[in-house]
Protein backbone atom coordinates (compact mmCIF):
# COMPACT_ATOMS: atom_id res chain seq x y z
CA UNK A 1 0.00 0.00 0.00
CA UNK A 2 0.87 3.28 -0.50
CA UNK A 3 -0.53 6.62 1.03
CA UNK A 4 0.36 10.12 0.33
CA UNK A 5 -1.42 13.42 1.88
CA UNK A 6 -2.85 15.20 -0.62
CA UNK A 7 -4.08 18.57 -1.17
CA UNK A 8 -8.17 19.21 -0.79
CA UNK A 9 -9.94 16.86 2.36
CA UNK A 10 -10.53 14.27 0.23
CA UNK A 11 -9.63 10.09 0.10
CA UNK A 12 -8.89 9.20 -2.74
CA UNK A 13 -7.94 4.56 -3.22
CA UNK A 14 -7.09 3.37 -6.17
CA UNK A 15 -6.56 -0.34 -6.34
CA UNK A 16 -3.88 -1.78 -8.90
CA UNK A 17 -5.83 -5.29 -8.82
CA UNK A 18 -9.39 -6.45 -10.34
CA UNK A 19 -10.87 -7.79 -7.47
CA UNK A 20 -13.51 -5.38 -7.47
CA UNK A 21 -13.02 -3.87 -3.73
CA UNK A 22 -14.88 -0.29 -3.55
CA UNK A 23 -13.15 2.53 -3.85
CA UNK A 24 -15.50 5.02 -1.81
CA UNK A 25 -13.96 5.30 1.49
CA UNK A 26 -16.98 5.40 3.45
CA UNK A 27 -17.35 1.75 1.86
CA UNK A 28 -13.58 0.83 1.78
CA UNK A 29 -12.07 -0.86 5.43
CA UNK A 30 -8.79 0.81 3.85
CA UNK A 31 -10.56 4.03 4.01
CA UNK A 32 -12.87 3.94 7.11
CA UNK A 33 -10.26 3.29 9.13
CA UNK A 34 -7.48 6.11 7.36
CA UNK A 35 -10.38 8.83 8.24
CA UNK A 36 -10.82 6.99 11.67
CA UNK A 37 -7.21 7.75 12.38
CA UNK A 38 -6.81 11.38 10.72
CA UNK A 39 -10.02 12.27 12.61
CA UNK A 40 -8.67 11.29 16.04
CA UNK A 41 -5.25 13.56 15.29
CA UNK A 42 -7.38 16.26 14.23
CA UNK A 43 -6.37 16.33 10.40
CA UNK A 44 -8.41 17.25 7.61
CA UNK A 45 -5.77 16.86 4.98
CA UNK A 46 -6.78 14.43 1.76
CA UNK A 47 -4.98 11.40 1.25
CA UNK A 48 -4.09 9.35 -2.00
CA UNK A 49 -3.90 5.25 -1.06
CA UNK A 50 -3.13 2.94 -3.39
CA UNK A 51 -3.55 -0.50 -2.71
CA UNK A 52 -2.37 -3.69 -4.14
CA UNK A 53 -4.10 -6.93 -2.81
CA UNK A 54 -2.23 -9.95 -3.49
CA UNK A 55 -5.08 -11.64 -1.74
CA UNK A 56 -8.36 -12.02 -3.16
CA UNK A 57 -11.30 -10.65 -0.91
CA UNK A 58 -12.66 -13.72 1.26
CA UNK A 59 -9.94 -16.07 2.17
CA UNK A 60 -10.04 -16.17 5.81
CA UNK A 61 -6.54 -15.37 6.01
CA UNK A 62 -7.45 -11.09 6.37
CA UNK A 63 -6.66 -9.79 3.62
CA UNK A 64 -9.48 -7.19 5.21
CA UNK A 65 -7.75 -6.62 7.97
CA UNK A 66 -3.94 -6.40 6.20
CA UNK A 67 -6.03 -3.80 4.61
CA UNK A 68 -7.41 -1.39 7.65
CA UNK A 69 -4.17 -1.78 9.14
CA UNK A 70 -1.78 -1.12 6.39
CA UNK A 71 -3.55 2.39 6.34
CA UNK A 72 -3.08 3.45 9.85
CA UNK A 73 0.36 2.11 10.06
CA UNK A 74 0.80 4.58 7.17
CA UNK A 75 -1.01 7.28 8.27
CA UNK A 76 0.19 7.00 12.27
CA UNK A 77 3.78 7.45 10.22
CA UNK A 78 2.92 10.60 7.75
CA UNK A 79 1.06 12.09 11.00
CA UNK A 80 4.42 11.44 12.79
CA UNK A 81 3.61 8.96 15.11
CA UNK A 82 0.90 10.33 17.58
CA UNK A 83 -0.46 7.15 18.46
CA UNK A 84 0.28 3.91 20.31
CA UNK A 85 -0.32 0.24 18.60
CA UNK A 86 -3.00 -0.37 20.65
CA UNK A 87 -4.57 2.53 19.39
CA UNK A 88 -4.13 2.38 15.70
CA UNK A 89 -6.01 -1.68 16.44
CA UNK A 90 -8.78 0.32 17.67
CA UNK A 91 -8.87 2.51 14.08
CA UNK A 92 -8.18 -0.34 12.04
CA UNK A 93 -11.16 -2.01 14.08
CA UNK A 94 -13.81 0.53 12.69
CA UNK A 95 -12.16 -0.32 8.78
CA UNK A 96 -12.53 -3.81 9.32
CA UNK A 97 -16.77 -3.48 10.52
CA UNK A 98 -17.36 -2.56 6.90
CA UNK A 99 -16.19 -5.94 5.91
CA UNK A 100 -17.47 -8.29 8.54
CA UNK A 101 -19.98 -6.57 10.05
CA UNK A 102 -18.75 -7.28 13.70
CA UNK A 103 -16.50 -5.29 16.54
CA UNK A 104 -13.61 -7.20 17.17
CA UNK A 105 -9.94 -7.41 16.47
CA UNK A 106 -8.94 -11.34 15.65
CA UNK A 107 -7.12 -10.41 12.74
CA UNK A 108 -6.14 -6.79 13.24
CA UNK A 109 -4.04 -7.59 16.64
CA UNK A 110 -1.56 -9.73 15.20
CA UNK A 111 -1.77 -7.63 12.06
CA UNK A 112 -0.65 -4.29 14.20
CA UNK A 113 1.67 -6.33 16.48
CA UNK A 114 2.78 -9.55 14.80
CA UNK A 115 3.32 -12.58 16.25
CA UNK A 116 0.63 -14.42 18.19
CA UNK A 117 -2.15 -11.81 20.10
CA UNK A 118 -4.86 -12.96 22.17
CA UNK A 119 -7.90 -10.34 21.96
CA UNK A 120 -8.72 -11.03 25.91
CA UNK A 121 -11.83 -7.91 25.79
CA UNK A 122 -12.85 -5.87 22.78
CA UNK A 123 -14.74 -3.19 25.09
CA UNK A 124 -12.25 -1.93 26.52
CA UNK A 125 -9.73 -3.22 24.10
CA UNK A 126 -7.42 -5.43 25.43
CA UNK A 127 -4.43 -7.38 23.28
CA UNK A 128 -2.24 -9.57 24.88
CA UNK A 129 1.09 -10.37 23.11
CA UNK A 130 2.25 -13.72 23.35
CA UNK A 131 5.49 -15.21 23.63
CA UNK A 132 6.08 -17.68 21.20
CA UNK A 133 8.96 -19.56 19.73
CA UNK A 134 10.53 -19.31 15.79
CA UNK A 135 7.58 -20.98 13.62
CA UNK A 136 5.98 -21.29 10.31
CA UNK A 137 3.00 -21.25 8.99
CA UNK A 138 1.76 -22.99 5.57
CA UNK A 139 -1.29 -21.45 3.98
CA UNK A 140 -3.61 -23.07 1.52
CA UNK A 141 -6.37 -20.75 -0.07
CA UNK A 142 -9.26 -22.72 -2.02
CA UNK A 143 -10.62 -20.12 -4.50
CA UNK A 144 -14.20 -20.91 -3.18
CA UNK A 145 -16.19 -18.21 -1.77
CA UNK A 146 -17.84 -19.06 1.82
CA UNK A 147 -20.03 -16.10 3.06
CA UNK A 148 -18.86 -14.98 6.56
CA UNK A 149 -22.80 -14.78 7.56
CA UNK A 150 -23.49 -18.55 6.93
CA UNK A 151 -19.68 -19.65 8.27
CA UNK A 152 -21.24 -17.60 11.25
CA UNK A 153 -24.78 -18.70 10.42
CA UNK A 154 -23.58 -22.76 11.53
CA UNK A 155 -22.35 -21.52 14.59
CA UNK A 156 -24.28 -23.02 17.81
CA UNK A 157 -25.56 -19.81 19.81
CA UNK A 158 -25.35 -22.43 22.57
CA UNK A 159 -22.75 -24.83 23.76
CA UNK A 160 -22.48 -27.90 25.90
CA UNK A 161 -20.36 -26.80 29.25
CA UNK A 162 -18.13 -29.58 28.79
CA UNK A 163 -17.02 -28.94 25.04
CA UNK A 164 -16.68 -25.41 26.75
CA UNK A 165 -14.15 -27.07 29.30
CA UNK A 166 -12.59 -29.14 26.70
CA UNK A 167 -11.61 -25.77 24.74
CA UNK A 168 -10.59 -23.32 27.74
CA UNK A 169 -8.08 -26.69 28.76
CA UNK A 170 -6.60 -26.86 25.24
CA UNK A 171 -6.60 -22.71 24.96
CA UNK A 172 -4.76 -22.36 27.96
CA UNK A 173 -2.41 -25.47 27.20
CA UNK A 174 -1.97 -24.05 23.72
CA UNK A 175 -0.46 -20.60 25.37
CA UNK A 176 1.32 -22.33 27.79
CA UNK A 177 3.29 -24.66 25.04
CA UNK A 178 3.38 -20.96 23.04
CA UNK A 179 5.34 -19.72 26.29
CA UNK A 180 7.87 -22.36 26.87
CA UNK A 181 7.93 -23.65 22.98
CA UNK A 182 6.79 -27.36 24.25
CA UNK A 183 6.22 -28.87 20.54
CA UNK A 184 4.41 -31.89 21.48
CA UNK A 185 1.71 -29.77 23.63
CA UNK A 186 1.34 -27.21 21.20
CA UNK A 187 0.18 -30.17 18.93
CA UNK A 188 -1.76 -32.13 21.51
CA UNK A 189 -3.73 -28.80 22.40
CA UNK A 190 -4.47 -27.54 18.87
CA UNK A 191 -7.89 -29.36 18.95
CA UNK A 192 -10.87 -27.37 18.68
CA UNK A 193 -14.06 -29.34 20.03
CA UNK A 194 -16.58 -26.58 19.50
CA UNK A 195 -16.12 -24.10 16.26
CA UNK A 196 -14.45 -26.22 13.30
CA UNK A 197 -17.04 -29.38 14.15
CA UNK A 198 -19.76 -26.73 13.22
CA UNK A 199 -18.21 -25.14 10.41
CA UNK A 200 -16.11 -28.42 8.47
CA UNK A 201 -18.80 -29.34 6.59
CA UNK A 202 -18.76 -25.87 4.66
CA UNK A 203 -14.98 -27.40 3.91
CA UNK A 204 -15.73 -30.39 2.27
CA UNK A 205 -11.30 -31.01 2.15
CA UNK A 206 -10.74 -30.50 5.28
CA UNK A 207 -10.47 -33.91 6.74
CA UNK A 208 -8.34 -34.71 3.82
CA UNK A 209 -6.09 -31.45 3.97
CA UNK A 210 -6.00 -31.49 8.17
CA UNK A 211 -4.11 -34.81 7.72
CA UNK A 212 -1.88 -33.95 4.76
CA UNK A 213 -0.60 -31.22 6.28
CA UNK A 214 -0.03 -33.19 10.07
CA UNK A 215 1.27 -36.37 8.32
CA UNK A 216 3.87 -34.03 6.16
CA UNK A 217 5.16 -32.84 9.81
CA UNK A 218 3.27 -30.02 10.37
CA UNK A 219 2.46 -29.25 14.67
CA UNK A 220 -0.88 -28.45 14.00
CA UNK A 221 -3.43 -26.77 11.97
CA UNK A 222 -6.90 -26.19 10.65
CA UNK A 223 -9.47 -23.38 9.56
CA UNK A 224 -8.07 -20.16 8.87
CA UNK A 225 -10.62 -17.54 10.31
CA UNK A 226 -13.97 -18.77 8.63
CA UNK A 227 -12.58 -20.17 5.66
CA UNK A 228 -12.31 -22.06 2.96
CA UNK A 229 -8.91 -21.47 3.44
CA UNK A 230 -6.45 -23.96 6.00
CA UNK A 231 -3.34 -23.61 7.89
CA UNK A 232 -0.49 -25.60 9.28
CA UNK A 233 2.16 -24.42 11.99
CA UNK A 234 5.24 -26.13 11.41
CA UNK A 235 8.79 -26.01 13.22
CA UNK A 236 11.07 -24.60 10.44
CA UNK A 237 10.84 -23.56 6.70
CA UNK A 238 11.66 -26.90 4.99
CA UNK A 239 8.35 -28.62 6.80
CA UNK A 240 6.52 -25.63 5.96
CA UNK A 241 6.86 -26.22 2.58
CA UNK A 242 6.41 -29.74 2.44
CA UNK A 243 3.36 -29.19 4.22
CA UNK A 244 1.52 -26.90 1.74
CA UNK A 245 2.67 -29.52 -1.14
CA UNK A 246 1.11 -31.71 1.04
CA UNK A 247 -2.11 -30.19 1.19
CA UNK A 248 -2.02 -28.97 -2.28
CA UNK A 249 -2.02 -32.34 -3.11
CA UNK A 250 -4.90 -33.57 -1.16
CA UNK A 251 -7.03 -30.74 -2.58
CA UNK A 252 -6.62 -32.12 -6.40
CA UNK A 253 -9.43 -34.49 -6.51
CA UNK A 254 -11.78 -31.91 -5.20
CA UNK A 255 -10.76 -30.02 -8.43
CA UNK A 256 -10.42 -27.03 -7.28
CA UNK A 257 -8.13 -23.82 -8.04
CA UNK A 258 -5.72 -23.02 -4.95
CA UNK A 259 -3.08 -21.01 -3.64
CA UNK A 260 -0.69 -21.64 -1.02
CA UNK A 261 1.65 -19.73 1.09
CA UNK A 262 4.33 -20.43 3.03
CA UNK A 263 5.56 -17.88 5.68
CA UNK A 264 7.96 -17.46 8.86
CA UNK A 265 4.98 -15.97 11.60
CA UNK A 266 6.20 -12.52 11.70
CA UNK A 267 7.26 -10.59 14.86
CA UNK A 268 7.35 -7.03 13.49
CA UNK A 269 3.40 -6.87 12.29
CA UNK A 270 2.92 -4.36 9.48
CA UNK A 271 5.94 -2.36 8.84
CA UNK A 272 7.05 1.06 6.96
CA UNK A 273 9.48 0.09 4.03
CA UNK B 1 0.10 -38.51 57.63
CA UNK B 2 2.11 -41.08 58.71
CA UNK B 3 2.69 -44.32 56.67
CA UNK B 4 3.98 -47.42 57.43
CA UNK B 5 4.56 -51.29 56.07
CA UNK B 6 2.66 -53.57 58.21
CA UNK B 7 2.42 -57.19 58.47
CA UNK B 8 -0.10 -59.02 56.66
CA UNK B 9 -2.32 -57.58 53.72
CA UNK B 10 -4.43 -54.95 55.46
CA UNK B 11 -4.48 -51.19 55.19
CA UNK B 12 -5.35 -50.13 58.26
CA UNK B 13 -5.88 -46.26 58.55
CA UNK B 14 -6.45 -44.19 61.93
CA UNK B 15 -7.59 -40.82 61.75
CA UNK B 16 -6.23 -38.12 64.75
CA UNK B 17 -9.06 -36.05 64.16
CA UNK B 18 -12.59 -36.24 64.82
CA UNK B 19 -13.92 -35.53 61.12
CA UNK B 20 -15.34 -38.62 61.17
CA UNK B 21 -14.36 -39.79 57.77
CA UNK B 22 -14.56 -43.53 56.95
CA UNK B 23 -11.50 -45.46 58.36
CA UNK B 24 -12.86 -48.89 55.74
CA UNK B 25 -9.75 -48.34 53.29
CA UNK B 26 -12.35 -49.03 50.20
CA UNK B 27 -14.37 -46.11 51.33
CA UNK B 28 -11.49 -43.71 52.66
CA UNK B 29 -9.51 -41.52 49.38
CA UNK B 30 -6.33 -42.02 50.62
CA UNK B 31 -6.88 -46.03 51.34
CA UNK B 32 -8.26 -46.62 47.79
CA UNK B 33 -5.91 -43.97 46.30
CA UNK B 34 -3.10 -46.45 48.77
CA UNK B 35 -4.30 -49.57 47.45
CA UNK B 36 -4.08 -48.64 43.40
CA UNK B 37 -0.51 -47.56 43.61
CA UNK B 38 0.52 -50.86 45.40
CA UNK B 39 -1.44 -53.23 43.33
CA UNK B 40 0.27 -51.08 40.31
CA UNK B 41 3.67 -51.89 42.05
CA UNK B 42 2.56 -55.83 42.67
CA UNK B 43 3.16 -54.99 46.19
CA UNK B 44 0.87 -57.05 48.54
CA UNK B 45 1.92 -55.75 52.08
CA UNK B 46 -0.08 -54.54 54.67
CA UNK B 47 0.42 -50.69 55.58
CA UNK B 48 -0.79 -48.43 58.36
CA UNK B 49 -1.42 -45.03 57.58
CA UNK B 50 -2.40 -41.94 60.30
CA UNK B 51 -4.02 -39.17 59.32
CA UNK B 52 -4.32 -35.87 60.85
CA UNK B 53 -6.52 -33.24 58.80
CA UNK B 54 -6.30 -30.23 59.65
CA UNK B 55 -9.07 -28.98 57.50
CA UNK B 56 -12.43 -29.67 57.64
CA UNK B 57 -14.07 -32.02 55.34
CA UNK B 58 -16.01 -30.52 51.91
CA UNK B 59 -14.02 -27.15 52.56
CA UNK B 60 -13.42 -26.39 48.74
CA UNK B 61 -9.48 -26.53 49.52
CA UNK B 62 -9.30 -29.66 48.12
CA UNK B 63 -8.47 -31.58 51.17
CA UNK B 64 -9.49 -34.78 49.87
CA UNK B 65 -6.99 -34.45 47.19
CA UNK B 66 -4.52 -33.93 49.87
CA UNK B 67 -5.25 -37.48 51.34
CA UNK B 68 -4.87 -38.50 48.16
CA UNK B 69 -2.01 -37.32 47.30
CA UNK B 70 -0.02 -38.15 50.96
CA UNK B 71 -0.64 -41.64 50.73
CA UNK B 72 0.28 -42.25 47.21
CA UNK B 73 3.52 -39.81 47.59
CA UNK B 74 4.38 -41.70 50.92
CA UNK B 75 3.36 -45.03 49.16
CA UNK B 76 6.06 -44.15 46.17
CA UNK B 77 9.11 -43.36 48.76
CA UNK B 78 8.06 -46.71 50.87
CA UNK B 79 8.24 -48.72 47.29
CA UNK B 80 11.56 -46.93 46.44
CA UNK B 81 9.94 -44.29 44.21
CA UNK B 82 8.65 -46.44 40.93
CA UNK B 83 6.61 -44.18 39.60
CA UNK B 84 6.64 -40.38 37.69
CA UNK B 85 4.62 -37.51 39.18
CA UNK B 86 1.98 -38.18 36.07
CA UNK B 87 1.58 -41.87 37.09
CA UNK B 88 1.32 -40.63 40.94
CA UNK B 89 -2.18 -38.87 39.98
CA UNK B 90 -3.80 -41.00 38.14
CA UNK B 91 -3.40 -43.38 41.69
CA UNK B 92 -4.65 -40.50 43.68
CA UNK B 93 -7.39 -39.41 41.23
CA UNK B 94 -9.00 -43.67 41.78
CA UNK B 95 -9.02 -42.07 45.69
CA UNK B 96 -10.64 -38.85 44.82
CA UNK B 97 -13.53 -40.23 43.19
CA UNK B 98 -14.78 -41.65 46.16
CA UNK B 99 -14.86 -38.34 47.52
CA UNK B 100 -16.22 -36.14 44.30
CA UNK B 101 -17.85 -38.99 42.77
CA UNK B 102 -16.21 -37.92 39.43
CA UNK B 103 -13.14 -38.69 37.46
CA UNK B 104 -11.06 -35.21 37.84
CA UNK B 105 -7.26 -34.54 38.59
CA UNK B 106 -8.12 -30.45 39.39
CA UNK B 107 -7.42 -30.63 42.79
CA UNK B 108 -4.45 -33.73 42.69
CA UNK B 109 -2.24 -32.34 40.07
CA UNK B 110 -1.39 -28.93 41.97
CA UNK B 111 -1.35 -31.07 44.66
CA UNK B 112 1.75 -33.84 43.55
CA UNK B 113 3.43 -30.97 40.86
CA UNK B 114 2.79 -27.96 43.32
CA UNK B 115 2.43 -24.08 42.02
CA UNK B 116 -0.28 -24.07 38.86
CA UNK B 117 -1.40 -27.17 36.50
CA UNK B 118 -3.83 -27.00 34.08
CA UNK B 119 -5.07 -30.72 33.57
CA UNK B 120 -5.35 -30.41 29.56
CA UNK B 121 -7.43 -33.79 29.54
CA UNK B 122 -7.71 -36.41 32.01
CA UNK B 123 -8.28 -39.55 29.63
CA UNK B 124 -5.21 -39.65 28.83
CA UNK B 125 -4.17 -38.13 31.75
CA UNK B 126 -2.26 -34.78 30.34
CA UNK B 127 -0.90 -32.67 33.26
CA UNK B 128 0.90 -29.01 32.03
CA UNK B 129 2.56 -27.18 34.62
CA UNK B 130 2.44 -23.45 34.30
CA UNK B 131 5.37 -20.89 34.69
CA UNK B 132 4.44 -18.66 37.30
CA UNK B 133 5.53 -15.98 39.32
CA UNK B 134 5.79 -15.93 43.20
CA UNK B 135 2.58 -15.93 44.87
CA UNK B 136 0.82 -15.81 48.00
CA UNK B 137 -2.83 -16.92 48.50
CA UNK B 138 -5.22 -15.92 51.51
CA UNK B 139 -8.58 -18.63 51.73
CA UNK B 140 -11.37 -18.31 54.49
CA UNK B 141 -13.10 -21.25 55.17
CA UNK B 142 -16.87 -20.05 56.76
CA UNK B 143 -17.75 -23.77 58.81
CA UNK B 144 -21.38 -24.11 56.68
CA UNK B 145 -21.42 -27.21 54.44
CA UNK B 146 -22.08 -26.82 50.59
CA UNK B 147 -22.96 -30.14 49.22
CA UNK B 148 -20.71 -30.93 45.98
CA UNK B 149 -24.14 -32.65 44.13
CA UNK B 150 -25.81 -28.57 44.72
CA UNK B 151 -22.88 -27.29 43.94
CA UNK B 152 -22.92 -29.27 40.49
CA UNK B 153 -26.45 -29.26 40.00
CA UNK B 154 -26.20 -25.30 39.51
CA UNK B 155 -24.23 -25.55 36.94
CA UNK B 156 -25.71 -25.01 33.06
CA UNK B 157 -25.31 -28.05 30.63
CA UNK B 158 -25.18 -25.34 27.98
CA UNK B 159 -23.52 -21.96 28.16
CA UNK B 160 -24.09 -19.58 25.45
CA UNK B 161 -21.36 -19.33 23.01
CA UNK B 162 -20.32 -15.95 23.77
CA UNK B 163 -19.66 -16.19 27.40
CA UNK B 164 -17.82 -19.63 26.45
CA UNK B 165 -15.53 -17.10 24.61
CA UNK B 166 -14.96 -14.92 27.26
CA UNK B 167 -14.46 -17.51 29.59
CA UNK B 168 -11.55 -18.95 27.05
CA UNK B 169 -9.89 -15.36 26.67
CA UNK B 170 -9.77 -14.63 29.50
CA UNK B 171 -8.46 -18.01 30.55
CA UNK B 172 -5.73 -17.79 27.74
CA UNK B 173 -4.85 -14.06 29.09
CA UNK B 174 -4.39 -15.89 32.54
CA UNK B 175 -1.57 -18.19 31.67
CA UNK B 176 -0.02 -15.65 29.64
CA UNK B 177 -0.16 -13.51 32.77
CA UNK B 178 1.44 -16.22 34.70
CA UNK B 179 4.15 -16.54 32.56
CA UNK B 180 5.23 -13.44 32.14
CA UNK B 181 4.32 -12.13 35.62
CA UNK B 182 2.10 -9.31 34.70
CA UNK B 183 0.44 -8.55 37.67
CA UNK B 184 -2.34 -6.26 36.22
CA UNK B 185 -3.18 -8.62 33.24
CA UNK B 186 -3.73 -11.32 35.94
CA UNK B 187 -5.91 -9.37 37.64
CA UNK B 188 -8.05 -8.14 34.43
CA UNK B 189 -7.88 -12.18 33.45
CA UNK B 190 -9.36 -12.94 37.34
CA UNK B 191 -12.79 -13.36 35.64
CA UNK B 192 -15.14 -16.08 35.00
CA UNK B 193 -18.72 -15.47 33.12
CA UNK B 194 -20.29 -18.68 33.98
CA UNK B 195 -19.04 -20.62 36.99
CA UNK B 196 -19.07 -18.27 39.50
CA UNK B 197 -22.59 -16.39 38.71
CA UNK B 198 -24.42 -19.74 38.38
CA UNK B 199 -22.69 -20.54 41.81
CA UNK B 200 -22.50 -17.79 44.44
CA UNK B 201 -26.05 -18.15 45.25
CA UNK B 202 -24.87 -20.69 47.29
CA UNK B 203 -21.96 -18.32 49.22
CA UNK B 204 -24.71 -15.26 50.48
CA UNK B 205 -21.26 -13.41 51.37
CA UNK B 206 -19.59 -13.91 48.04
CA UNK B 207 -19.64 -10.26 46.81
CA UNK B 208 -18.79 -9.04 50.34
CA UNK B 209 -16.04 -11.31 50.74
CA UNK B 210 -14.77 -11.17 47.42
CA UNK B 211 -14.65 -6.77 47.45
CA UNK B 212 -12.92 -6.99 50.74
CA UNK B 213 -9.93 -9.15 49.29
CA UNK B 214 -9.87 -6.79 46.67
CA UNK B 215 -9.82 -3.39 48.11
CA UNK B 216 -7.13 -4.97 50.54
CA UNK B 217 -4.71 -5.33 47.25
CA UNK B 218 -4.85 -8.77 46.34
CA UNK B 219 -5.12 -9.49 42.36
CA UNK B 220 -7.76 -10.97 42.33
CA UNK B 221 -9.90 -14.25 43.44
CA UNK B 222 -13.26 -15.90 44.13
CA UNK B 223 -14.61 -19.05 44.90
CA UNK B 224 -12.18 -21.80 45.81
CA UNK B 225 -13.18 -24.94 44.15
CA UNK B 226 -17.32 -25.48 44.55
CA UNK B 227 -17.12 -23.44 48.22
CA UNK B 228 -18.13 -22.74 50.85
CA UNK B 229 -14.21 -21.68 50.64
CA UNK B 230 -13.10 -18.34 49.10
CA UNK B 231 -9.28 -17.37 47.78
CA UNK B 232 -7.16 -14.47 46.81
CA UNK B 233 -3.95 -14.55 45.30
CA UNK B 234 -1.25 -11.46 46.30
CA UNK B 235 1.73 -10.37 45.03
CA UNK B 236 3.32 -11.20 48.57
CA UNK B 237 2.65 -12.23 52.12
CA UNK B 238 1.43 -8.92 53.74
CA UNK B 239 -0.86 -8.33 51.20
CA UNK B 240 -2.01 -11.74 52.04
CA UNK B 241 -2.46 -11.54 55.46
CA UNK B 242 -4.35 -8.10 54.42
CA UNK B 243 -6.96 -10.05 52.36
CA UNK B 244 -7.36 -12.53 54.92
CA UNK B 245 -8.36 -10.33 57.69
CA UNK B 246 -10.33 -8.10 55.60
CA UNK B 247 -12.39 -11.12 53.69
CA UNK B 248 -12.87 -12.05 57.83
CA UNK B 249 -14.20 -8.71 58.59
CA UNK B 250 -16.69 -8.72 55.73
CA UNK B 251 -17.64 -12.27 56.62
CA UNK B 252 -18.22 -11.01 60.40
CA UNK B 253 -22.37 -9.91 59.53
CA UNK B 254 -22.91 -13.48 58.12
CA UNK B 255 -22.54 -14.83 61.71
CA UNK B 256 -20.80 -17.53 59.92
CA UNK B 257 -17.75 -19.44 62.16
CA UNK B 258 -14.52 -19.71 59.83
CA UNK B 259 -10.76 -20.30 59.53
CA UNK B 260 -8.56 -18.58 57.57
CA UNK B 261 -5.30 -19.49 55.94
CA UNK B 262 -2.55 -17.80 54.32
CA UNK B 263 0.54 -19.45 52.34
CA UNK B 264 2.68 -18.93 49.59
CA UNK B 265 1.69 -21.08 46.21
CA UNK B 266 3.90 -23.95 47.01
CA UNK B 267 6.66 -25.06 44.35
CA UNK B 268 6.96 -28.44 45.69
CA UNK B 269 3.82 -29.90 46.42
CA UNK B 270 3.48 -32.86 48.48
CA UNK B 271 6.47 -33.73 50.09
CA UNK B 272 8.17 -36.14 52.49
CA UNK B 273 9.29 -34.86 55.49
Amino acid sequence: MVLRRSTGDHIVITHTDDFGLPTDPEHNVAGVALRAIADAAGCRDGFELRITKNIKPGSGIGSSAASACGAVVAANELLGRPFPRAELVEFAMAGEVVASGSWHADNLAPCIYGGFTLVRSTEPLDVVTLEHPRLYAAVIHPQIVIKTSEARSVLPREVPLKDAISNWSNLGAFVSALSSGDENLLSRSMVDTIIEPARQHLLPYYNDVRSAGLAAGAIGGGISGSGPSMFMLCRDLACAHDAAAAMAHALTPFDIEFLTYVSPVSRTGTAVM
